[in-house]
This record gives structure tokens, sequence and C-alpha cells, in this order.
């Protein structure tokens, strides 16, 4: 009987992307609301402290905690491509995931993935040598677990290496009918009503599937559901996504 | 009969210290010679490439490693004194601990101490708050060694917490009847005449004590000896100091 | 007959202090109501077409500009004391003011004056050499003026080599009887009544007088007065000042 | 007849690419050997006292000077293609010619031209949108002369916005037989013999030709060579090559 299967979901958001005197999303507010916060490692976003204070935050919560590594960028807040070579990305990703996880350590938790952030997220969808070289960094750091785009080829040169990946859907954003994102440049690509975008995430969670923009159903395998956090209407609609999972019997739950 | 005696002494030297397309210092030479390597974390100098491979050369000469931590300060290289806020100072002491150490796990090593480089370590000779910051940075980071001035604040406040301190002389540096650096303002305050170098640094590795710049005797209670390596003739002072070292006697080992 | 006499009053703000992806302040807002606006130059926040935007607003409401150079220290907001060689502060001076004005030109207004920020602003107010340093950039700019605290050591360096040197008084700030303001860390600093405010500028523009912290009445020579923008509260303060002052009679205008 | 035809030549250099602490080519060295130096901005190299330095340097010894902007990258020495939004380009290209402008006054200089670096230089050979963003700036700058190589799209986006475009060739660099540069990838790319290099650029400069890779000769219409300062070695070659000119009756002199 259908209502006996149990549904579990993580819901995921990026976070700790303060910097120094600037403030960006509520991170208070949403690691009530997630189940892993992707958390700035200072090279598009967050400095040390900034990345401390949302580790104590998710800890106290009981939130999972995630390296989001990315570009060298804090002027372009990591969402520009840059073509660096596979070899230093490889070392940076190192580098911030350490940095972070000391941090992590010392506020009694650690650090359970990765997932790459902006330009570097895009990047490694399609270019191999990037795509590589991140593959890399994590089996290099023991084979920390990727969350990324299902499709990717970094999730490919992750599985070669051994590297645990895990893939997203995105609550707020259309699907084609190959399972692909609509592009933002494109009408439609974001869906801005909550009732809809719960709607959506509940059938996710509950069924597997989404329907794309042009009304077929698209099977999405994701373990994690990306929700906005970086303006207070974002806020608001993490947390009707959430209530819908729960109210639709789905257990919120870390996907690691 | 006094020969018997077996003298064991630590040379440290700062390395990683180049930046991206720039160089600085002979890393490779230095390796063959100091038993401690300082690596810069990218606050002051280098960067993760940069850092990673200075704990390869340093892992394949079996030199130990230690985290050459700094003010946030690239254009100033770090010698500048910055009003940082001591808990921002903390957090940036691990974190710059954590990047080394996944790095350095990475090639097979691990941190083995901390030494605070250029104005940060100045500045913890004295500031009370700054000192109390990093001497906390270490103990959450599970009593980290650390390598300072002897005398120094920071020592009193590690001490306090519990973290192992270690304390260094300087090959080439002259000191006052009281026991502290003269200043380099001041003439006199380095000593460029190698032989005279690998005399001192001898006597303090057998005797515990140098000559002051007034001619007195000063006791010096030091487990490490800091060489510098930035310039083609540091490299050679080191290997004169070093070679001096084994030809008295003093077997070369690490201080942690 | 009192009345006949025309006083006026320039209202001063620091502005474009958002950087990349991150906003501070409401500039447009600001630029509606102050006659000059510090211009940040990219060293503790800003960027090239942060700067630009708040020119090209600025210039469309009439408002002076002005170079906010500061500390080159993006994470600490330049809020920071640095430690920097006053030929490498000159230099930095110089860079800065240099940037916006190419921006400005653009934009059709040029830089007028320079008011430096947060903590360079703080230092060189009793700073000998760094004091000397920054006015000795404006001296080399071709004598850009000024703006600073009343009695600060750059004041003096300023006009020993003839750069023209503008003061400011605060509005929401308490002063002690010697006419310097109320440290922050000290209760009644901050003044947060708007009503009580906006007489005090009234009074500080008609009278030249500001009533201090113990009662006394002080005077204050001030060609300008500094309004905050970093807060939605503080930009209806700052309007709620500017219209107390034009109710009393007080034309607005730069004060260079 | 031929020997009363008189043949002018610039050389140009990359110049001013130390910062902070390290240091990078040898300026001094340069400047009696080039007529057009490219001073780094403090994006990809430089900083203001380097770059000062730099320019008094070039004006001592009578060189013109120009912007050598770049993407900001001190990380990746503006070396590596970054996805920049072209507004974003056109200011940072006019912030990085104002600094230097103004540091360029107080020495006694002006800017007179832009040369794009690195990455840039190489991205608008082809990359439409960032090629018109940086045609734009020059253009917003009153016209400022571009220096760039033979061929590129902003050389074509520069000459619809009427700002004054000149070419450079490359002293050591083999070109295909239809004009283009021999990738590094491929063998031959770089050519080492000083009397070949020097021959070669006699050759450009009086005959306004260059052998190709495979012994054809191709027509180069440049009015500035470039040659590289940023080795022991480089200075020693662009030496010879500044004689061999000389002695071929070439006049050495700026393009602009």
């Amino acid at each position: 009987m259908w209502p006996m299967t149990s549904f579990s979901c993580d819901l995921n958001s990026d976070s700790g992307e303060s910097f120094g005197s600037w403030t960006m999303g509520d991170d208070a507010a949403m690691m009530g609301i997630v189940t892993s916060a992707n958390i700035a490692c200072g090279f598009h976003a967050g400095d040390p402290s900034v990345a401390r204070a949302t580790l104590r935050a998710a800890t106290q919560q009981g939130v999972r905690v995630g390296a989001h590594v990315a570009y060298p960028d804090l002027a372009g807040f990591g969402r520009r491509f840059i073509d660096i070579a596979p070899s230093e990305l490889t070392d940076a990703v190192i580098y911030q995931t350490g940095a972070l996880q000391a941090l992590a350590q010392v506020e009694g938790t650690q650090v359970a993935y990765c997932k790459p952030h902006g330009g570097l997220y895009n990047a490694i969808v399609h270019h191999q040598p990037q795509a590589r070289a991140v593959a890399t960094a994590l089996h290099e750091l023991g084979d920390l677990p990727l969350l990324c785009l299902p499709g990717s080829v970094v999730a490919q040169e992750a599985q070669k290496l051994g590297v645990p990946v895990f893939y997203e859907a995105f609550a707020d954003r259309a699907y084609t009918p190959e399972g692909t994102l609509v592009p933002r440049s494109q009408a439609g690509a974001v869906i801005h009503d909550p009732a809809q975008v719960a709607a959506r995430v509940v059938r996710m969670a509950t069924e597997g599937q989404v329907e794309a923009i042009d009304g077929s159903l698209v099977s999405l395998r994701a373990q994690s559901i990306c929700v906005h956090g970086d303006t207070p209407g974002a806020v608001a609609l993490a947390g009707q996504v959430r209530a819908a999972l729960e109210q639709a019997g789905v257990s919120l739950a870390a996907f690691v």
C-alpha cells in the first residue's frame, strides 16, 4: 500500500556567503529549514569568521555541512568562468575544503560533502579537464562525496575515481523534456509561485518526477533538492517547501 | 666527559613564499638543509599549488612542516601590523592551518607546528589580545605546538591554554645583553660573516649561549634555530651553518 | 537683523560601498539628500562598476563627489589600522584617486576633494607619518582639497603643503567639552533621536556650536556635516536633517 | 636611392610587473632599451608604488608609457581567460588607466596608449563582446590609442569608435604563412637564437616582412615590436635587437 512507503528528502542551500562587513542571505533562518548547508570557503564569498559562525549555526540546528568550493573570485562572486589550470584547481579545492574542515572540527562538526559553486558548478557540467580536476581533489581528500547536477561530466569523472556522487534537483527551476535545466535566459526558467514550487518538490520527492516545461513528465534522480536562501522571499519559499514535504509525509534528512 | 654529550638542533626556515608567477627563495635547496619548514598558507604569500609543491619537497627530504600563518596581506607580505579583531585572527589562523593541513595530508605529511609570520610574529611578542587570539586558535586546533620568540607574550598565553611552546634563536641576528634581538634599525643588528654566524650557531646548540652585542654572554633557551632562505647567499649561509653543526657533532633533528 | 544672514551647509555621506554581488547602503536615496558624496575607490569597498554607477547617480542629482580613499583592506572594510609605509600610502592614495577620477570624467563630473575612510581617517588624526603621506598625495594631485576632522594632524600637514583643508562635524555624534568626539565605546556617544539630531545640526549650521555631552556649548568650525547612509534608518534620519536645515533657512551647497 | 629612406621603429616591453615583495623582470635595464613601456596597473601585477617607480624610470629615460590593463587576477598573473561581463570590463579598464594616469602625472609623464595584457590580450583577438568593451573604455577615455595584434577583433571595434589603433609584431615568435603567431604549443614557436631574432626584427623594420615558419615571406604591418623583459636573458636579447636596428640605420622612436 502506497502510504506505507516512506520517503526521505534532503534540502540543501548555499550559506555563509556574507563577507567582511557585507551580509548576504539569512543563514540563521535557513538553518531551521534545510538539512544540508553548502558553506562558502572564502574564495567566492565568506571569510574565516563568517564560515565559522555559519558552521556553528549548522551544528546547533543539526544541519549537515558541505564545502561550497569556488573559483578565486570575490569580485565576481565566483559566477564567472575562469580558465584556471586543472592542477591549480585541484589544489584550490583541497585548500578550501581543508580550511573549512578545520573550522568545522573546532565547531564540533565535519565537512561531509563538496558542492562546487556558481561558475565552477556550471563549467564542470561539461568542461572535462576542470571536472577531472575537481574529482581528483575529492578523491585525494579521501573520497569526499560530491553533490552535483545529474548528467554532469564531473559526476562521471568522480565515479571513475571512486568518489561518491549525489545529485540535486532545483525546487524553483523549470526542466526541459530531456531533464536539463531551462536556461535562465529563457521565459519560464524560474518558477515563482510558492504553491507550484512546493507541489513540484513533493512530486520530485515522492514520485521522482517533474513536469517539464512542455508538460511532459521527466524522471529525476536526485538525492537532494536545492532551495535558495539569499533573499527574504527565498527563505519563506524554502519554508513552504519544507512544510509541504512534511505534510506529504516525506521525512527530511541529510543525503549523506 | 663532555664530548660524550650528544647535542641535537633543529634548523627552521620560511618556505613556500612564491605566489602565482612570482618566485621567492630557493625552497628546493633549503629543503636539503633545514629540518623544519615554515610553509606560507596563502595569506602573506604562497598559494594552494605553491604550498602543495613545497609540502611535497619537504616530504621527499624528510623535513617537518609547520603552518606559517600570517595577517591577510599579500600586498605587504604580511610584514605590516594590522589591527585585526582577536576573534577574526583566531579564525584566520584556524583557516590557514586547516588549508595547509589538507594539502599536507594529500602529500603524505602533516602540519606539526605553527610559526606566525612577519608582522604577526612581531606583534604577538607584546600585543596581548592578538597573542591570546593566536594561542586560542592553536588550542582549538588540538594544541598544535607553537614556535616563537623566547619571552613572547604569545608563549605565556599558549602555556596558559596547554599549547606546547618551542623557542627559536636567530642564526644571523645580534642579541642584546637581555637576550632580545637588536632591532634591525641599529648598526650590527644583522651578522653577515658566514664563519661568525656558523660559530655562533654551534655555540647556541652546544652551550645554549650567545655573545651579546656588548660582548657579554647571554643564555638562550631555544629548540630551533631560524635560518633565512630567500636569497641565494642565504642558502649558502644556511648550508655552512648546517655543516658547522654537523662538524661539531650536533645531530640535526626536527624540534617536534 | 539676524534672519537676514544667510547660512549655507554641506551634507556629506559615504557612498559606493557595495562590492560585487554585495550591496551596502542606499546610494540612490542618499543622492537626493546630500550635497557631497564620498565615493569608495575599491580599496575598502566599491569596485569599478559600483563606483561608476555611484558617480552617475551623483552627477544626475548634482552632488559633488570626493575620493573616499582607504587602506587596502576589503576583508576589514578599511576599518583596521594598517601600519603601511608612508611612501606606499602616498602612492595608494594617488592610485585610488586617479582611478575614481577617470571614472568621474567618463560620467561628466570630477573628483573635487578627498576624504580618507575608516581606519585611515582615524589614524591620521594623530599618526604623523601617515598623515604626512596623505597630505603629500593630495599635494601631488594638484592640491586636491581634504575633508577631515577638526584638529587632525593631517590638517596641519596638508596646510603646510598648501593643500586646502575643510572640516566636518558629525550629525549624530556626541562631543566632549573640548570639541572632540565622544568615543563610541562610551555611553551616549551616538545620538539616536531624529529630532535631537536635526536640532543639533541646525545649531551647528546657524550658530557654529554644539552642546557637548556635559551640557556646555562648544564651538565647531566645520564646512560640512557628515550623515550616515548605510542603513534604511540612516536614510530617513539624513532626510530629516536636510528638511530641518531647509526649514531653518539654511541653503544646502557643496563645501567645495 | 634606398639608403636615403629613413626607417623608424618602436620597441615595447611589459614592465612594472613586480608586486609587493616579489620582483619580476629588470625594469631598470629594459628602460635603457625600449621606447615604449607597457606598465602593469595592479590587476595582474604591479602595485601603486611599483607602478610609480616604473613610471619614474621611464620618464628619466624618455620612454613612452602605456597602460598594461588586465583581468583582475593577481593569482593567475592575468593569463587566464575570465568571463567578465563587458560593462564591468569597460569600467575595469577605465579604473586601471585612470590609476596609472594619476601616478604618471605625478611623475611628469602621461599614459599615451593602452595595451591589454595576457589572457585579455588573447581573448580580444576574437571575443567580440570583450573586444567591444575594451574599445569602449578607450573611446570613453578620450580615444586613448590601442596597441594590439594585427587582425584582432579589438582593432576593428576600436576603429569603429574612432580609437587610434597601432599594431605590434613579436621579435622572437614564429609566424604562420597567414601572418598569425605560431601557437606556443607548437615546435619552433619561439625563436631563441639572438642573431636570428635580431635579423628578423631588422627585416620587419626595414622591409615590413618576416619569414614565416614554412619559409615563405609574410608582410607585417606593425608600428611597434614587442620584446620580452622578464628574464636576464631577455634583457640581453632586447639589447641585441636594439643594437641591430641602430646598426641598420633604423631610428628608435615611440609609435605614438
